[in-house]
């Protein structure tokens, strides 16, 4: 197993639609860590030439990260919506597809990376046979349980576990309002209750954004962490210039599905806070509906209208080249462990 | 400090409104953890005939939990929705009250125990000042890195850090709809948080029920870890048959005003589904509102209309003596930190 065999237990989190570089992958993976690259928004094609991209730039093996597709929307579940943005907003055409999901599958399979990783669903188990015999790793990201089960049984490798805390879009295989009165779990409470669960490897995500993280995460039974936002401000990072800028506000965080059609965490801005609540379940319709009002946002430099993934810890983001940020925070996990091991606990 | 001469890192969560009685505090304080006595809703004669209890059931020393009163809520802010709980209920009366908050205050500082914890705000100084001359720690409830501050420039020996996982009412000092959007920090980012902005010792808690938990909050750098749900099923706990037998069920746990008219976590059931949209900020006015109806709901054995407290982990309570669950967590606790130290990190 990939995480058996890395000397520093952190895995750098996908981040698809800007912050994934090829850049950003290597600079993890030859610090120790094991890079995902985001494969998610990409054609096959331009999956091809990141991978590439990374190859050249580290021997060392990384990972891809597939958005799992779902089903269409009809129009008029959303019809609503659109002409609430189209008030203020150039919107574009809201538009359905796959994300490429069998052509990249295709490529990976012809020419397989170490592991891939899925979001927003669980491939079939005749996909995951797939890519086991092309000889990678299958990891399936969670938020629950019953998530879980689906990916154990369906013969997943490696359970990436997500918290409420985590920034950028909730994994949940079913986007669904009825759930959201339900708030979802938070990584330490989803830790130990897939513990109890399952003996399959836990890869934890959601918050982490210290070594104290990391080393709770561990500590609970997950066998590394999985860190995103931490590396947004890294100098290999795509994350743009407004995103970058906003991530060191203590602005608070909220769960939206305003900008994507899908729930997602993100700073708060005004395009949240007067969507949110008329938002439909709708990606990636919506994604592509708000896609020409977030360009135009991020060109004129205004973060009201852009959509600012970040995780609850996002102020904890140093601005440290990624590779120094992995030894740092390897360096404060140990540091954390030790100290709770130097606490006494009686003898039971 | 009392954290400090634990010999088990364990602190019980105080639970007032049933779960609470001196018998599970003596039992989690003989064992070698700290218990915390619920006087909430209690008078301070009330509260003084439970401290008696409990000291002569352990001479060790144990904690007293109370709530710090808010403002009252005009009627005209909830009479809606007591309108709206008429139609299907029977309702009592809306009053506010201090909680009896100055004579439990001047019962401690007269007759004083190891520590006062407090929830829902923050003590003045000079209330703060009144306990440590009285030769109390004093702990403070906090759910973000503002409360803190607060808490910390007021005097708090002890931040109880509250993650958004935690059964029961959220502690947050000020409960505003307004927030509710920005959903409130998971643990383990509140604790990196935190860590980040004080050294002041830290009790963490929210969704703890196992050793591995446990082990997680001391990793991210609390000095102890405070457990309420997973004593719920305990013998010595008052907590109602209705309750002790809605928690082995995998429901789902949600945020409500229903019950009290202030943010709480309980299993899911039919009152909150109902109400939680419509249910106003009015606590205490609320919480006496819907008191007969709980009472009768109870009475009925109708886990629909009782407010079934709980975190996100119930389903990990076990039904064990609470003596015994402390030793078999500590022991959890141990083997967890270990498993995760043999981890080979690089040094870096």
């Amino acid at each position: 197993m990939i995480i058996d065999d890395l000397t520093i237990p952190i895995v750098l989190a996908p981040m698809a639609g800007g912050p994934s570089t090829p850049e950003l992958t290597a600079a993890v993976t030859r610090a120790g860590g094991f890079g995902f690259l985001a494969a998610g928004y990409l054609s096959a094609a331009d999956t091809a030439a990141r991978i590439a991209a990374t190859r050249s730039a580290t021997d060392a093996p990384f990972g891809v990260n597939l958005f799992v597709p779902g089903p269409a929307t009809p129009a008029a579940e959303f019809a609503d919506y659109l002409t609430e943005l189209a008030r203020d907003n150039e919107v574009g055409t809201a538009k359905y597809d796959t994300d490429d999901w069998d052509a990249k599958l295709d490529l990976l399979v012809a020419d397989p990376v170490a592991a891939v990783s899925c979001t927003f669903g669980c491939p079939t188990a005749a996909e995951i046979a797939r890519l086991h015999d092309a000889g990678s790793e299958v990891w399936v990201t969670v938020t629950s349980p019953a998530e879980a089960a689906i990916a154990v049984e369906r013969g997943a490798d490696v359970l990436v576990a997500q918290g409420a805390e985590a920034g950028g879009h909730r994994a949940t295989f079913v986007d669904r309002v009825a759930d959201d009165a339900t708030d979802p779990l938070g990584l330490i409470a989803l830790l130990q209750l897939l513990r109890a669960a399952t003996d399959r490897p836990i890869v934890a995500t959601g918050g982490l954004s210290t070594g104290a993280g990391i080393a709770a995460a561990l500590a609970a039974g997950a066998a590394a962490a999985q860190l995103g936002t931490v590396f947004l401000r890294c100098p290999e990072a795509g994350t743009n210039p407004v995103h970058r800028a906003a991530l060191t506000a203590s602005t608070p965080t909220m769960l939206t599905r305003a900008f994507t059609g899908r729930r997602a965490r993100g700073l708060r801005n005004e395009f949240m806070a007067e969507h949110t609540a008329t938002a439909p379940v709708a990606y990636p319709e919506i994604h592509y509906a708000t896609a020409p009002l977030r360009a135009a946002a991020r060109s004129a430099g205004n973060p009201d209208k852009v959509n600012l993934w970040a995780g609850q810890t996002h102020t904890l983001a140093p601005e440290l080249p990624a590779g120094e940020l992995v030894r740092t925070l390897a360096a404060e996990t140990k540091t954390a462990l030790n100290a709770a091991l130097s606490r006494r606990i009686q003898d039971c």
